[in-house]
């Protein structure tokens, strides 16, 4: 019995999120589809990340266990040769038994993409919000620095989150802008319900100037989800990284 | 009458090129409608270059006469509302009565794109060719440079072309590597048939070993298409840029 590592990218345009449901296409839905006709037979995967409908991502990590001897390094091009061109695995490997995609993440990166133009680029349509206006992201970086450390991300979790705490450890917070790509990485050990979104939406109202820098300090002393900015549209969002310890990898398969 | 001048960026993918045609979409096509749309009359617009089904533009320009007092920069806005997300205006100007955007026109730069990488990235397979073994960029450079000047590019001329010459003047090649991103950027007076993707899918093979930057300046010299390597695929093509003398614009009209 392998455990065993995938690294994944994906489209989230045409899929309802990544959990399964019934009836509507999950990217894990068409995950576990894939690794069934490849493998003959059925099996449990675990994302690191519930990603909601039409987020994206550039590096999820799925881990199941698998019985089968099948060769791991053929499983990259089996799923690849299986699955839409909108999700592509771009890493494989066995990991130690220990290993879960969820539980052993150390922390999770999501990046947030603005096209910050006048009009918006057809081809971005798809992987960024549109935000006509000026931005200011000297104030957006002014406010985001309120944000890192251990904190009760209350006023940025939106209700349905599965988690009782919202006490959250954000590590970093990255304004980049390039032409007119702005774009907000967020490092954290785990986000609530909507988190990033919601950063990136008070963000956005800070580089306008509806908020102060301060205010977003505010924001997290209220612990009122009112209070804070609105909830940034899906389709800017991408599950960057997760983050894991070193010593995963089960070296006895090698 | 004013002579007008827009700028344009689109995503290729679900039209068959920009040339208008009966019964399948088209850029041209789906500009004239909305024209038609927001004008209440029929205009005959004129693109700066035909690009082909699937290729993307990112400053296709357009000219066409307005006999309407119809404010210029209400057109932005305007056609934007109707035209699909696929196809932006980005600029609209009023021009000299002599401007017309392809006799106009003094260069034009198109660039490819090259997705260098193990998987296709999902966000770009409508926007790249997908070359997933290693290319040597010097190699592509030092072939590229046998192809600067005025030149006969029969080698790099499809059939189907409507030019009486084949000789184009090209300035200037220049690719880059971006981490899994590879561009080739041509900038020339004018372009033959498929030019362009010829050229990219010569330069590709010589990045791969097939070719040696020597053979491109023989496939020149021979003016026979089946020397030169293949046509690379219409999704990594995008009409860049269309340069024109300084002084087009109509000043009287300001």
């Amino acid at each position: 019995m392998a455990n065993i590592k995938l690294v994944l990218e994906y489209e989230g345009t045409n899929y309802y999120g990544w959990q399964i449901q019934p009836n509507v296409p999950t990217i894990e839905g068409e995950l576990q589809n894939a690794l069934a006709r490849i493998l003959k037979q059925r099996v449990i995967i675990t994302g690191a990340a519930r990603t909601d409908r039409g987020v994206h991502a550039k590096g999820q990590v799925v881990s199941f266990k698998l019985s089968l001897s099948f060769p791991v390094f053929q499983l990259i091009p089996a799923l690849n040769s299986v699955l839409s061109p909108d999700i592509r695995v771009k890493r494989a490997s066995q990991v130690k038994n220990a290993f879960h995609a969820r539980h052993s993440a150390r922390y999770k990166i999501y990046r947030y993409v603005i096209c910050n133009n006048f009009v918006l680029h057809p081809w971005l349509r798809n992987f960024s919000w549109w935000v006509p206006f000026p931005l200011n992201c000297k104030l957006m970086q002014d406010a985001a620095s309120y944000l890192i450390g251990r904190r009760d991300f209350s006023s940025f979790e939106n209700k349905g989150s599965p988690f009782m705490s919202p006490v959250r450890c954000v590590q970093k917070i990255k304004i980049k802008k390039q032409g007119s790509l702005i774009t907000v990485s967020i490092k954290a050990d785990a986000f609530l319900y909507k988190m990033a979104r919601n950063i990136a939406g008070t963000l956005v109202e800070v580089g306008r100037g509806r908020f102060s820098p301060l205010d977003v300090r505010n924001f997290l002393l209220t612990k009122d989800r009112r209070k804070a900015g609105p909830t940034a549209p899906p389709q800017g969002l991408f599950l960057w990284r997760v983050g894991y310890d070193r010593d995963i990898f089960d070296k006895n398969s090698w």
